[in-house]
């Protein structure tokens, strides 16, 4: 292990097998940490090789367990986003696409620092189980062709002990490790195609578009290289995405999509991510045939029908779908207001997400609970014009020590300009 | 931790109370190692700004005793050498220094890969003990102006926890880290000055003579921050220093100095390193005095008797340094001989280093044992001229095995040329 640290520190190439032995003995607990954290740290410095990082990934992804989903006859396809603030695209995404025939296995993460997770929405559905084991998982997306739940413990055990690793030892922002993490998880899926969500912006990890266009490249390289078709979809994560910031707002919004509504800009993602997984999935050729069936599918009711049917089968209850007044809701409500009439100028994803997690609707450590019923609306977004007193944000609190925490952050994420101001695109461009 | 880890992988500076904070930590076992060997990895990458070393210096230097020699009244100053192989220097300097007036508390180590080190020289004296604890060390030093012995368990534990984790994380060969390393042990003497030894060649840890330069100004530069007056010498190890490379033939040559013989280039480092001490501590001023000082001593057979005085003092049997004979000897001899007439050309210090822990006379791994009576003696040296079938080296040998692959690596370390070859300088500068 010493000469691979030193070859790797010292900008050299590490050979397959190499690498496989290194990530299996690591994952079999044969290998200290503070070898591996070194490895790392060297890799940080000095980057993977194509070679390299695809050797990385295999390893990872033999690990642990592979799904065996050859009993789902129809197209697999599952979406990933690398996180943001009010990203709630999958809750609406999955059934909109289930419904259309393709069968939709994902899994998803929780919220950590100032991202929200899709399996903390989730369950502030009352009842909803996210922790299903990989033969329950199998047997949900065979009966419904649809299945929403947490990344299961068998599957690439390797990249749980990385991750913490580089937790703690400051080596989480390398492109490589990073593109290497997500897709060992994706592929353990057994999917057809994956489409990926890559956010930039002050709210996304991704913070310029270079380093998440590198991010989007390296990850559709690893895809290149297997059976699975690969597109990234790099979206805009300056602002949050659409008007709800939290857990049960977010299903609130999320059930809004389906029953045909919702702001704007959380359809144009939604149905943007819709059409390349159809037509990754070979269930539509052109753009416009794919975004006409998923507007069918909300329009039939079909995509609410194949949520409720999810929920059902996930032990939620499917009356809180209906009747968004059974999701946790908070006591109180504090108001931000515009301090002058103008345009909006600011709504930085960064501090609102912050917020959000002082408010309790997200975590700091993994250990950390949440408070579904908390969050934050958004009531205008950049570009718009606001009067002086209008609304921009109304903030659903619990818990007043915590409401004054959040507002520290969320009063200074907005800014209102005298002169107008250009809302920034929504789509920075795909890489296939 | 991880935000130091952070800043120092992006080419941050760490403050001083950041550095003590992290070494004291990790000295009082609050660290984990894996945190602790991704910064390293870091620092490797980055390096250490002159006032971050100086802390780390600093903070190893007071993890643990710092030696307190005030009963002392005469100047206290030490020799260190970086390193290499038939680097005997220490066993008949110090005597020779300490018979002119000068306190030398000598702290050395053992050999490690190829090599050798004047503690295991020294324990070839039957008898001779070295692991003498901070009281002994400083009733010896205190009544003999010399004491020769190990690094105490109780100065800078920090190094060693650290050296340790180096070792197992490719994070050895980094310049400040070395400086640091070393500097904190010696200042942790009490020292009023300092010599250091920095080797240069295929035998020493530095290879090139850049690096050797910048971790010579690197180890000036921390004692130049404190009260120890440093100076460094830069000698060549591209072939070994003297004849004698191993354990009991190394005493023996360094016997043969102290009775004013011994080879020319063993003097002229000796003497070189011999007069820096004596100015340094005051008792010279010109280096032409400094070295008739050292001369008088060894004629008088001043030198001589302060090395009997010290083995008496430390358990050793001084019959041994007035007969030889009664140090370890091994049973057998093999010579290896010139293939041609020429002039030597290569006599590489590295492979006959490594031949001589294949011997036996030196470890591979930390715990491995040493024969102080098997080594090599070298005959010719580079430039020198040579007749076919004229011996080149001796080795004494005790196992056949080990006899066999020691002259994989001793065989090949010499070639003799048919054109004239230029030895090559043995003294290449200074640095104060």
């Amino acid at each position: 292990m010493t000469t691979l640290i030193e070859r790797k520190r010292d900008g050299g190439v590490l050979d397959p097998a190499e690498i496989r032995w290194m990530i299996s003995e690591y994952a079999a607990d044969r290998l200290p940490d503070y070898q591996m954290s070194a490895l790392l740290m060297a890799v940080f410095m000095e980057g993977l090789e194509p070679q390299e990082l695809d050797a990385w990934t295999d390893a990872m992804l033999h690990s642990g367990e592979i799904l065996d989903l050859s009993n789902v006859p129809i197209p697999k396809v599952d979406k990933h986003s690398t996180g943001g603030v009010g990203d709630k695209v999958s809750i609406p995404l999955a059934p909109m696409v289930a419904a259309c025939g393709v069968a939709v296995p994902m899994m998803s993460g929780r919220g950590l620092g100032h991202t929200g997770g899709t399996l903390d929405k989730l369950e502030s559905i009352p009842g909803f189980r996210t922790a299903l084991d990989p033969p329950e998982f199998r047997s949900i997306v065979e009966r419904t062709g649809l299945v929403l739940a947490g990344q299961s413990e068998t599957l690439v055990p390797a990249d749980r002990r990385l991750y913490a690793l580089r937790d703690a030892t400051g080596t989480v922002p390398s492109i490589p490790l990073i593109a290497s993490s997500i897709m060992s998880k994706k592929l353990a899926e057994d999917l057809d195609a994956l489409v990926l969500d890559v956010k930039v912006g002050r709210g996304a990890f991704m913070r310029d578009l270079d380093r998440a266009h590198l991010l989007a490249e390296t990850m559709v390289g690893i895809g290149a290289a297997r059976d699975t078709q690969v597109v990234a979809v790099l979206t805009d994560m300056g602002q949050p995405l659409g008007r709800a910031v939290g857990n049960a707002n977010e299903i609130a919004e999320s059930i809004e999509v389906l029953q045909g509504g919702g702001p704007p800009d959380l359809l144009e993602v939604t149905y943007r991510l819709g059409e390349e997984m159809l037509m990754r999935s070979g269930k539509a050729v052109e753009r416009a045939d794919a975004r006409s069936r998923l507007e069918e599918a909300v329009e039939s009711g079909a995509a609410f029908e194949k949520l409720a049917e999810v929920v059902i089968a996930q032990g939620g209850d499917p009356e809180a779908l209906h009747d968004p007044g059974l999701l946790p809701s908070a006591g109180h409500e504090h108001v931000i207001t515009a301090s002058s009439t103008g345009y909006l100028a600011r709504a930085d994803a960064l501090d609102i997400g912050m917020g959000a997690v002082a408010l309790g609707a997200g975590r700091q450590r993994k250990e950390d609970g949440i408070d579904p019923a908390v969050g934050i609306t958004i009531e205008a977004k950049l570009g718009d014009m606001v009067e002086e007193g209008q609304p921009l944000a109304r903030v659903a609190w619990n818990d007043s020590a915590r409401l004054e925490a959040a507002l520290r952050y969320v009063e200074g994420a907005f800014a209102v300009s005298s002169e107008e101001v250009v809302a920034p695109p929504l789509i920075y461009g795909e890489v296939s």
